[in-house]
């Protein structure tokens, strides 16, 4: 551990987290725990049609709370449907929020929320600490192993005009209670598993790098690594191995709270600007740029990035520290092909083109200001070259 | 990790935590966050004398908001005097807790919290979950490397007459901030430095075994085992080694973080009653007991053992699983053995014929639900007469 993070003041919050197969069975308890007494349930088409809604709607009815269910929402949720979410939970006569999905539906009830008791828009909040009122009470159930969207202090949404991504950064964003249910991930496609596990390797990595980062995010970003590194093959493969499922559950969730608390890094803020552009896949997106990316900032810790490799299984003994820590960047890349994620962004639509306003826009990022390494507009444009 | 505890719903619940050295001077920001605005301020007369209530005072004037400084209380912290302290609270207009010190100032803290909202008497509130009205605002900060109280839902109690140490449990006990300052630590002497130390690795192993461990409670019990195997001894040595004072104010709170949520095991289970009969400082009877509860222990999860052993900074290469975890055990001994920690139970006052009550005792001790190993009366009585 470096022993400065020891020598700073730094701040750690999470919600109250309920965990394990059948964990959904909580909601109900949850909500009425929190004094809700009618939920604005917030999902998406996919939860909606894989039956998790229904459920979750039961155990609500089950202790007498009542709801109203709205799933207006895309990948890569835009303001304007938060702004019709906003409308709808106004009206709707709803004193709280559950959410049942991935990082979409979370980010957008989160954003929903604060409009319900800021008003406004959801671009005046860009940025860190800019709610000022108390949110309605908030219970966040996640469907995908990746977001960490339902134990984190961000929500991210896309001003569709800029087509940037926003990140609206605040401790009131956390939810008060996090359900995670390994059973919801089994109604995943392939790529959605592969592509929301790499969401979460990202997360860990870019936390556990971090100048930010403290010993307690330390603790879960390396326990977040090692059980992605062992895990998120399995889990690709099969979409009932419940171990797997687990597993990968877990590690979203203590990735997420690694970067819920250490933020994140070029990776991320670069990312932002092709989910902007694009409207590709976050987590794919991330995983076609995070190798380059540790590459870049390896010279800036490199005993990290040697404990990154052995949390991706590499044995490092009797390699130099270099060498382990590229061994690591490596372990990395394999991971990624073995469960088919892309590996250039011209195989996504991205053009040389784009490059230059792309480069600009992660400059302005809040997640670029944890990046270990310093990073010019030129060196963001290389690497999004390198990455093409 | 074992795959089971993946497989089981379970609760993850923390505090807001503010870390670091001079992070004492976030109390009168955070109580003021709270709505507090008359803080009745919990301490004890050796924190009193260290000056740090006096700095924590002008933290709140600075903010504006008022106190009433009361420490009205022992070692092992007595019914009678939360009582005491709770007339207090009620007489003085306060509407929020703030507590300076270690274990002891903070669990009489939120026993007068209880008290304050929920009235009766203390012992009313004996066991798990008993708590029915929402508490006061609380801001705990530790002045000791080893409660964990700062951050769990544990408040210790000894009830006079009975001579038993009560265990109340209750998510309500979870303070709302923690602060963590590990400048305050400075001023322990050695043998306090000592004890609470051992305090802290007795929560972290004993929360690492436990029934109701999960991943999320391992990492933080794993890192804090790692901590203070590699810096306790120089933190008794040296009163102001920062680094080690930091690392030891982590190490207690990540211990705090894992045995809040998993619970302890048997060595609690029997120093509580030792704690109740003798008054003896808690971490040095924990320190006498865990070496021999641990030898009980282990075989009923080995594999744990050995990478409780590695954590003790134990070599286990080419050793099989039940020399490593001896090892392990080995390594605790020789720890407690350098800081001066007493290595038998006659040597602080206990004798043969204590052991039969104690030991009826120690088998309804709610801490002894969670040990690894079954407990009958006998083994329990077996294990205070091998530490005698």
């Amino acid at each position: 551990m470096p022993k400065n993070s020891l020598l700073n003041i730094s701040k750690f919050v999470a919600p109250e987290v309920i965990f394990g197969l059948g964990a959904l069975s909580q909601v109900g308890e949850s909500a009425a725990r929190l004094g809700i007494k009618k939920a604005f349930l917030v999902s998406d088409q996919g939860v909606m049609e894989a039956g998790w809604v229904e459920k979750a709607l039961a155990f609500l009815k089950e202790v007498g709370i009542g709801s109203y269910v709205w799933y207006g929402l895309t990948t890569n949720p835009k303001d304007c449907e938060v702004a019709e979410g906003a409308g709808h939970y106004l009206a709707s006569g709803c004193d709280g929020i559950v959410a049942v999905g991935g990082g979409s539906p979370i980010d957008v009830a989160k954003a929903i929320a604060i409009l319900a008791t800021n008003g406004g828009q959801i671009k005046d909040y860009e940025g860190v600490n800019k709610i000022s009122s108390p949110l309605p009470p908030m219970v966040m159930v996640s469907s995908t192993g990746g977001s960490g969207a339902d134990v984190s202090q961000f929500s991210m949404i896309v001003e569709k005009q800029r087509q940037v991504k926003m990140a609206i950064i605040s401790k009131s964003l956390i939810p008060d209670i996090a359900i995670v249910d390994p059973s919801l991930l089994q109604t995943m496609s392939a790529r959605l598993t592969a592509a929301t596990g790499v969401d979460a390797l990202s997360h860990a990595i870019e936390a556990y790098v971090s100048l930010a980062a403290t010993p307690l995010t330390d603790v879960h970003a390396l326990a977040a690594i090692r059980l992605i590194s062992a895990n998120l093959r399995e889990s690709v493969a099969c979409r009932t191995n419940l171990e797997a499922k687990s597993a990968m559950a877990m590690a979203s969730l203590q990735a997420g709270l690694a970067f819920s608390n250490a933020i994140l890094g070029a990776t991320h803020a670069m990312t932002h600007q092709v989910d902007g552009l694009l409207d590709l896949h976050h987590g794919e997106t991330n995983g076609i740029l995070l190798p380059y990316v540790m590459e870049f900032n390896m010279i800036s810790c490199g005993e990290k990035f040697v404990n990154i490799a052995e949390a991706m299984g590499v044995q490092t003994t009797g390699l130099g520290k270099w060498k382990a820590a590229e061994r690591g960047i490596a372990a990395v890349r394999r991971l990624f092909r073995d469960i088919g994620i892309p590996e250039r962004l011209s195989q996504v639509g991205m053009k040389e083109e784009h490059i230059q306003k792309l480069s600009l826009n992660a400059l302005k990022d809040a997640c670029l200001v944890t990046n270990p390494r310093d990073c010019s507009a030129d060196e963001i444009e290389d690497l999004y070259r390198r990455a093409l």
